[in-house]
């Protein structure tokens, strides 16, 4: 292939953003099928959608693209930025072809089966609706890792795919750590007496809550100029560029904490995606690190920040003043404390802060043994509700409150959970160094001054991309690689002040 | 190429299927873009919208395509349905063919340019600032109808875009007729004891407004499982498939005649695209036979249907009973009389039913000179006031609400104009036929009922997409070419209930 560097570079870029742009599209599309799309329209989005992810994928996976990462990739006389580009377009490029067409399409039409399967059998509450599918399901899984490859074990050439470098051998003695820690934490608050979120479940109309809302979205930062939010029935973020951050949420009139907590976490998700570098549209260096690292950012927001006694200091009073009648006996230290209630739960996503990582461990246990060959998925439930029981001492009374309740394994997602584990190990290590970064943190956060806390976080986080792995992302701003002491050390501060443990 | 008829034919289907995917996906992204993006979003959705138009036009401009509808052309054991979405295609191919890459280009460039100088020229209020870039625009337009051809007239190239087979042979009588008869119809009117339309004026607040049109399209037959209605600053109608339609309005508190006018407008051109037929996605077959007869759709409904006394005998005391303070003095009857108060003006946007088509008639005359290159664009100001002095009476006191006031020709849309005076001449046509073909339609619409209106349309017009041309289809509803007559039989119909003229 012919041509100066700069020529080369700018072909490169041409095809990258060229994908980007259809990528970007799908989200639009998929955006609007989760907010708008009237239910009639779906099954021609599936075909428009379906359609786009061919374009972009045929860009992407082209030889003559591979030929020119590859050329490039030999050039001395690329910036810094051009060559993480490079390297990480070539990284991807080659897992990407690692796959076979054949694959990709057996694997597109076993998910598409597989989702279907999954939302027959809660409609039934039976996971033996679920089972065969689910079966085929690990069975291309397994194939998909011996494709990968991998050093140790098969399941972290699928943990690599959400999490780059992540493995085993990184996770097991993450794992260990809470089995060894939290259970004493978790002994001492069921000891103490329990806090009261019973306000939590007044009634609170659809239209305060929702002007409530953007009042906080505002104040953290996020830009309105740059994105919305809107409904759907099940919150999420996504971006059609930095300038352009869609988040949405759902209302629950009769159940405050619904809104509440999803919006934050949300708002941290936009925040990071508003924070990528609108120079690097398409690139590596404009996309986020890894899911890892944008969980952490919905969960400094949500958990770290929002579920702090500061930040109510701050907002209590402008949403009592919102709800006196649901919330007028109410102080700021009870929201808070009944913001942090613990009690062990079937369902993860209504799990607290603590027993929300034996959720994850549960799910991380099965899925290795899945992949590794050592479980069947016929003894997954029993396996399911036996280490529901030892962990989290509760029984599912159903497959739909137990095995059944998580989308992920329909979808081929194995190995996507422990970034939500990883993500709030990440975000309490942040928090620290934030605290330590910024004087008077927690005072300005009580004072709704949010604009240096942001900054920081652009600064540290937002602004990198993938330029740094997770890992070497937390090593430059923390001075330490991943840590789980700094998260123990994070819930015993909290727990004090909530339990008095 | 080698392949049975069928495997060909399956080929055609999914190049066009592939193109009409990306096609719907871009009317997605520009929905979005005028209802719910934030204004930062704008440059990225720009590009966007861009590399989905690349995509889709290489697909329907490859060789490999050409070759294919050539092949299939050649087939005899094709379909009536298949010969005719063979035939078409291989139409619109060989007249994209004609449009090198250089020119689309080069207008793709000048679109924008002149759009950006009709913004500014609006906002300085001054012809002068748009007219180089017009100038540019107009010798494009020209070259443009050169590398199409045409047998007598340049501009007859550019109509043929909008509606095949339009000419200047065909529209010079159309609007000789509107010239000769509407004259003296609007003299009467002005002799005539004016209507009162006050009331249209008073405060109607937003979300009684949008109920209530949505109550309207309901009874119109507009399917909310297949589509919807959003805001936007200027009403449109969009499709991303005949089961997802999407309709727009706008909502302004102080004249009530913005939002119910559009609302029923824009739903008729609704009807249409989910009339369409869902078996032919992103075929001719499942595609609008022209702009004239989509016009017809909206006008049939706006018009014939939404501004006659039998629908507001069934809608006006809903409409009173949301209203009570506005509406409350007020009778049916006077609401039918001020809903088609005539009266010249100078924007054609707010024109009536009558002196509407001399707006069009204006700039069809200054189209055609243009194009020919008998009219300059310096000169352009002094001809259009000159013109609307002489048919309409008035004088645009600057050229914001003269020359200035569309946004066509910044788009490079010659021709476009008569298509709208066609709507309203094929709308009446056919809203003659419907009245002889359902008994008692009139009655039916008195008391909401506009089922068997809706099926009417729906056999007549909008299941044939583009089956037959405007001309042909006309013919087969009506038995009849279109012709004047039906018009201005309609409006004299009307204006005798109206004026008593």
């Amino acid at each position: 292939m012919p041509g100066t560097t700069q020529e080369l570079y700018k072909a490169y870029c041409d095809l990258m953003q060229k994908a980007a742009d259809i990528n970007y599209a799908s989200a639009v599309l998929s955006w609007d099928q989760e907010t708008y799309m009237p239910p009639k329209g779906a099954e021609a989005r599936g075909r428009q959608l379906s359609t786009l992810a061919g374009q972009a994928h045929e860009i992407l996976t082209s030889d003559k693209f591979g030929a020119l990462l590859k050329e490039l990739s030999a050039k001395s006389d690329l910036s810094d930025t051009e060559k993480s580009n490079v390297r990480l377009s070539l990284e991807d490029f080659e897992k990407n072809k690692k796959l076979t067409p054949a694959f990709v399409e057996q694997m597109s039409l076993q998910i598409s089966e597989c989702f279907n399967a999954w939302i027959e059998a809660r409609k039934k509450n039976d996971f033996n609706v679920f089972a065969p599918s689910l079966t085929k399901m690990v069975a291309l899984k397994r194939q998909q890792a011996e494709l990968y490859g991998y050093k140790a074990h098969p399941y972290d050439a699928l943990l690599d795919e959400y999490e780059k470098d992540a493995t085993v051998a990184m996770l097991d003695p993450i794992f260990t750590g809470i089995k060894e820690q939290i259970p004493p934490i978790l002994a001492k608050i069921n000891a103490a007496q329990q806090v009261d979120d019973s306000f939590f479940y007044n009634h609170f109309p659809r239209q305060q809550q929702w002007d409530f809302s953007l009042e906080v979205l505002k104040r953290m930062g996020f830009d309105f100029e740059a994105g919305r939010q809107d409904y759907s029935e099940h919150p999420f973020t996504t971006s059609f560029a930095a300038s352009d951050v869609r988040l949405t949420t759902r209302v629950d009139e009769s159940n405050y904490t619904s809104m509440l907590w999803s919006c934050i976490h949300e708002g941290g998700h936009g925040l990071y995606e508003q924070g990528l570098p609108e120079s690097q549209y398409g690139f590596p260096l404009g996309s986020p690190t890894s899911l890892g690292i944008h969980e952490s950012q919905s969960r400094f927001w949500e958990n770290c920040v929002g579920r702090g006694l500061d930040f109510w200091s701050f907002f209590f009073p402008k949403l009592q003043s919102i709800f006196p009648e649901q919330l007028g006996n109410v102080t700021a230290e009870a929201f808070f404390k009944a913001s942090n209630k613990v009690e062990p739960s079937l369902i993860r996503t209504e799990a607290d802060e603590v027993t929300y990582h034996f959720h994850v461990m549960i799910r991380y246990e099965i899925e290795k043994e899945l992949i590794q060959g050592t479980l069947g998925v016929k003894d997954l439930p029993a396996k399911w509700n036996e280490l529901y029981n030892k962990y989290l001492g509760v029984t599912p009374p159903d497959d739909k409150s137990g095995v059944l309740q998580d989308v992920h394994w329909s979808h081929g997602s194995f190995g996507y959970f422990p970034t939500y584990t990883l993500g709030s190990f990440y975000a309490a290590q942040f928090y620290a160094k934030a605290q330590s970064d910024i004087p008077g943190l927690l005072e300005k956060i009580a004072s709704g001054e949010m604009t240096e806390l942001l900054h920081w976080l652009h600064e540290k986080v937002h602004k990198h991309g993938r330029r740094y792995t997770s890992e070497e992302l937390c090593e430059r701003i923390t001075g330490h690689k991943l840590d789980t002491s700094f998260f123990i050390r994070y819930i015993l501060d909290k727990y004090k002040n909530v339990y008095g443990i």
